[in-house]
Formats: structure tokens, sequence, C-alpha cells
């Protein structure tokens, strides 16, 4: 593909996704007065975060949901839609799209679940409602998702039937497991994790981890990029997207299915293709991903990464009090690629002034265990300016004198 | 006035009172995307208690307000309104109820202040919306007023700007003052009282306590009627109302300005004219309405009244275990009008068939120190089942045996 197609091209998926994550305002078919269904609890949730535009309740048989006068389809709705969340049974959506449709709305997210799925006749509806998609220039998120979040005070969007909404933050999330995006978000909420941006894929009839990652990349909301994954669509693509992506910001990626029992299991739960593991692994190294086994992992990962920007580049200077685990880190860092390469003569005469005659220069700089508060304060302040520099990693191990 | 154009006035108040106690459609003019304002606080109100009906926020400036489209005007509303509640400077609220009477609005709470209660001027415009609302049949509550309440689960209606919203119970509350209303609802809460409806019928420019007095007392949820009174609209009517309804429900009345400073200050504060306390009091005694001086001693008296039903007469019989809180009891319903008959033979002899024979059975019922909680137990059954005796009112003095 040339250059310029790709450009247009990515210009065109980030357009296509405002609607999907910065609507003005939403419609929620299916939105229901029935205590504990979906299309209740998402209505609510949208009311009770206050989403700063303006939400409808659709739904042909009650006059009102949560005291907000619904409309009996969406083409009854008076003012324009961004965004419509679909929740009703399978059978019954691709009329509703079409309507969307017609009604020039931008993106859906169908929550409903009975698609591909379940197998072929339920890849057949899904099928012909993004069929319907394509035909009104329409994004399709899902089906059998469980929605999207906005946590941007000026956008302020909980269109999912999680009630745990995160405090604003620089990372998004992408997930393909709706299940596992309930535990997510809780996760996020314990750890004070901030969000920009959640989506929950499902199915991936058509939005697709890709797109999301030419959307965030872009956003300024978002410095850190986390991905739940249980296949790629198409991993050609997406190790071109993600490969232009990691020089600009950290993408840190669960992949599931890595065994032969998990990819058939992620295979039937979201109805993709789960990727054989070699393959993954492949694409993880060509792209500078950054990939977890673990939800505890991909926190840990996020947090770090969501207070340090990405470094410039690969040397490294270790600032440690004790010998042994500076030349352990020494040994992790050139096992990673890293380079230690020696101070610059202004460093070390810098540090000369005030270290102890027993201290190492050579990097790691070992100031051995007398080293003071004050002394790693100077010392690291010089290293920071170093031109040879691009990383400082600082040791700090408690010295026996201060435990006596 | 003739019997049948009384109960034909009784029955057009109670109509007309229902748009505005259960309605199936508000408007709210003047709902505020503004924090801290109270066209914000109302709105949300609403919604957060989950109104059953749907409720439209009206406001030209915005387009939706708690995540709901706006109206720019009643007007533009497309579904049937039966109230409007108006939050919008006095100077604009005449065009707007003109809108709500075009629009076929039932009843109108104005919450806005700058009418009656501030003088010559405000009494103007304070005329001026009455003739609106009278030339278009709708009922108004207010100016100057907090709002109302159904706190009926069918209807669960909190249009006012306390954040406060009862647990349903028999009793209905109706108060002049706004400010008070505030504490009320909050003293309600703390005591777990029951409430039914509440007003707070602020200047009273039409619907007074004579109105709400007609509805209650026809309506199936209230037992107990409370009242805050300053003054009298009319009190040839209110005695005329009061005593109808206090044969069939209690009426308890906290009528404030007793002295001339604070009748004063009650002319001032809802711009109504505070009655003479002496007329007060004759009116209490004429009506047979409880009076009682303070907040603590109207929910004291009634949280008893919601428990227990009005008595079908005046005869009064006490039982105790001391001789003394007898004579005082027998003393004080005395001094109030009530009588303490003998006993009926059957109650006599069963009484005698178990109490001690230092037991008195002349009325007070004196069981002595020695009673036990059986001997209680059978003699209140013998009491509540004489023909002779209405109520019982039974004492119990610990004795010292079970202290020591």
């Amino acid at each position: 593909m040339e250059d310029k197609t790709i450009e247009q091209e990515k210009a065109a998926t980030i357009a296509s996704l405002r609607s999907l994550l910065q609507p003005h305002s939403i419609a929620v078919v299916g939105a229901s007065r029935r205590q504990a269904t979906i299309g209740n609890r998402l209505f609510h949730h949208l009311l009770q975060q206050e989403f700063k535009g303006v939400v409808y309740p659709v739904n042909p048989n009650t006059e009102a949901v949560a005291s907000v006068k619904t409309a009996p389809t969406v083409l009854d709705i008076s003012g324009g839609v961004d965004l419509a969340i679909v929740i009703i049974p399978a059978d019954e959506v691709n009329q509703v799209i079409e309507q969307c449709g017609q009604k020039g709305v931008g993106s859906v997210v169908i929550i409903s679940a009975g698609f591909g799925e379940i197998g072929a006749e339920g890849k057949k509806k899904q099928d012909v409602i993004l069929e319907t998609c394509r035909r009104y220039g329409m994004r399709l998120v899902g089906p059998n998702c469980m929605g999207v979040i906005n946590a941007n005070p000026e956008v302020s969007m909980n269109a999912t039937f999680s009630s745990v909404f995160p405090r604003f933050g620089n990372v998004a999330l992408g997930t393909q497991s709706g299940a596992l995006g309930l535990a997510i978000l809780e996760y996020a909420r314990d750890l004070n994790i901030g969000l920009s941006t959640f989506v929950s894929i499902g199915n991936r009839a058509d939005v697709s981890s890709n797109d999301l990652l030419q959307y965030w990349v872009e956003d300024p909301a978002t410095d850190v990029i986390l991905l739940y994954l249980e296949s790629f669509g198409n991993p050609r693509k997406f190790a071109r997207i993600a490969r232009s992506i990691t020089l600009k910001k950290p993408i840190v990626v669960v992949k599931s299915g890595r065994t032969p029992a998990g990819s058939r299991a992620a295979t039937s739960h979201t109805g993709a293709l789960a990727t054989a593991e070699v393959a993954s692994e492949a694409l993880f190294a060509q792209t500078g991903m950054i990939r977890v086994d673990t939800l505890e992992e991909l926190f840990d990962v996020a947090n770090m990464l969501s207070h340090q920007p990405i470094p410039s580049g690969r040397r490294v200077a270790v600032l440690t009090n004790g010998g042994g685990p500076g030349i352990l880190t020494a040994d992790a860092c050139a096992e990673r690629g890293l380079e230690l390469p020696s101070l610059s003569d202004k460093t070390l005469s810098g540090l000369k002034g005030f270290l102890s005659s027993r201290a190492s220069l050579a990097n790691p700089v070992d100031m051995t265990a007398e080293a003071t508060a004050d002394e790693y304060d100077r010392a690291l302040r010089l290293l920071a300016q170093d031109d040879n520099i691009d990383i400082v990693i600082v040791i700090f191990i408690p010295p026996i004198v201060t435990q006596a």
C-alpha cells in the first residue's frame, strides 16, 4: 500500500471513530424499565455518570425509562444521533441497524449476543448487520460486547453494563472479552489507574484493535495503550500499525490463547480465529509491543508507563549503593539489548567532586554503602544530564548501619 | 353554601390536585446544567428518585440537562404535561405560565421568589400569574416555595430542591415555609417517619392548606395530616373543612406567629397575613385539630397517630401497676374531656379470676406492683373487649423488686 493511501485510510478511521468515542448524542435501543436488565443498567449508567451530551432511550413498549421519554424507534428521535447502543434480541437487530442507517447514525455498538460466537447461523446474522452498516457507512462495535467508555470529564460516557467508571487518565484499553472487561475495570479502579477510553470489541465484526490503535495513537488523552487480545484480525495490518505506534506510545498486550486449549476456547468465545502462538511471538518481537501474561502484569506495566515517558534511546546508566545489585541490573539490561556506555568526562569529574574515593565511577556507578541521600540527589542530576545516557536506573539497598 | 355545592367544589379541588400530586409527566422550566443551582438540583432529584412518569427539562439555552434533551419552551414538548415546575427569574414567569396554559398543563409549581413576599410590586406580579393560571384553569403552588413530593413508590416524585426523600408512609405534610420544609424533611427521615405527600405552599397564591386538606382526607395513602402554618388564608373555610376532616383523620398543626413579633415576621416571610393568636386558638378549639408548639412535638404526635387509629369515642380505661400514676392519668383525661366509666360486669368478673385480691378493679385498674407480664396481657385483652370502653391507656412502672 502506498504511504499516501495509508495516511488517508488512517485519517478516515480516526474520523469514523469520533462518533463512537466522542459522541454528542446517544440512542439506547432496548433501554428498559425492568430492573436488572442490561437495557436498564446501561441507560442508568449513562445518566448516573452524567454523559455530557444527550441520551435518548428507544423502546416502543414503554413511555419512559428512568423518567426520560422514550422514542418508539431511532427514526422518531427529533435530534441527530451520533452513537446507537443496541440491546435487543439478535433477530431484531438488523432492522434497528437499518433504521440507524436511515437516521444517519455514525456508529453502533451492539451489546446483544447470538451472532458469530454461537456458530454458522449467528455468523450469517452478523454478516447481514455488517453489510447494513457498510452500506450506510456506519462503524460497528461488537456484537457480543460490553460497550464503550470515555472517562474524559468533557465526555463522561459510561455506555457499558459495568457500574464501575474509571477515573480519567492517560491509559486506553481495548478488550476482546466482555466478561474480562468487567474485571479489568474493577482492577483499574482498585489500582487507581486512570483510563482515557475503554472499548469492549466483542466479536470484532467491524471495529478491531487495529482501528482503535490508529485512533489512540493520535488521541491526545492517551499515552499508553493496553490490549486484551484473543486473536489478531489481520496480523499483517496489525503488525504494520503496531510497529508505527510503539515508536510513539507503548502498547502493552495480554494475549490469551497461548496454549492449543486456550486457543480453541478463545475461538469459540468471540468467534474469531485464534492465532498460532509462534506467530504471535514473532509479531510481538517485530512490533515492539510489550507482552505480559496476566492482568496484574498488564496494570503493573501500565502504571509504570503512564508515569514514565518512552526513553529516547537504549543507553542506560545504573546508580547504586551496592555492587551486587548493580551487576545484576547491568546483566539484565545487556540481555534485553540495552547498552551501559561510559559516562562523559563532565559527569565523571562532577561525581569525583563529592563521592567517596572508594566509589566506582564506571557504569554502574557504585557509591558504596556510605552514600547519603544528598549524594544520590547530586549523582542522579549529573547522570540525567549526561549526553551519553538515555535512561537512568536507580538502586537503593538500605545499608546495614541504618538498621542497627 | 349548600351541601351539594360544597361537595361539587370538593370533588373539583381533588381532581385539580391530581395533576399536582400524581402527575404522569413533569416539565422543569429552568432546568440547568450549572451545578449548585436549584434548576440543576431539582431536575437531578426527579431523575435520581426515578419518578415513574416522564420528566422534560425546559431550557432554551442548552441542548441537554443531566444528559436529557431539553425543549426550548413548554410548547415544544411533544407529549402532554401534567405538572410544570418553574425555576426562572420572577419577571419571566408569567410568559412561561401563559405557555403552560396554551400547552394544557394541569398544575404549576413556582419555586422562584420575588413575588408577594417582597412587597407591593411583587404582589402585582403574583396577581398577574394567578390571573393567567385561573384563565387556563391551572392550579398554582407557590410562588416562593420548595416544591412537592409524592413518596408513593408508584409515583416516586421528588420535585423539590431537598435531596432528602422520605420513606413512604401514611403522614401527609404541608408547610408554608420552604426553609422549614428542608428541616422538616430531614427531621422526618431521622425519625424514620413515612410520608405520603409533601407540599411546600410558599406564598399560597392559589393552592392553600384548605385545598390540600380536601385532597388528603380522600387520599387513601394518608392517615395523618401535618401542617406548618403561618396564617390561615380563609379562616372560615379552613374551620369548616378542618372540622369535617378531624372526624376522619387527625390534623396536627404547628402554628407559628403566636407572638406579635413572630406574626410580623410571618407576614413578611410569605406575604400572607398572619392571623391573630386569639382567633387561631378559637379555630383550633372548634375544629378538633391538634396544635403543637414545636417540630419535635409535631413529629412525636404524628408518630403516635400514624400507628394509632382515631378512637371511636371518649371512654377511657386506665390499666396500671401503680396507684399514683393511675390517678394522675385519670385527672389528665378528665381535664381534656375524656371519661373513665365503670367497667362492664363481664370485664370485672374476668379480672377477678386472676388478679391479686389487693388489686383495685375500679377504673383505673390498679394491678399493684406484683402484676406480671402475663396479667398485663390478660387484663389488656379484657379491657379492649369491654363495650363500655373506647380507649385503653396502659401504664407500667418498673417495680422496685425487679431493680434490686
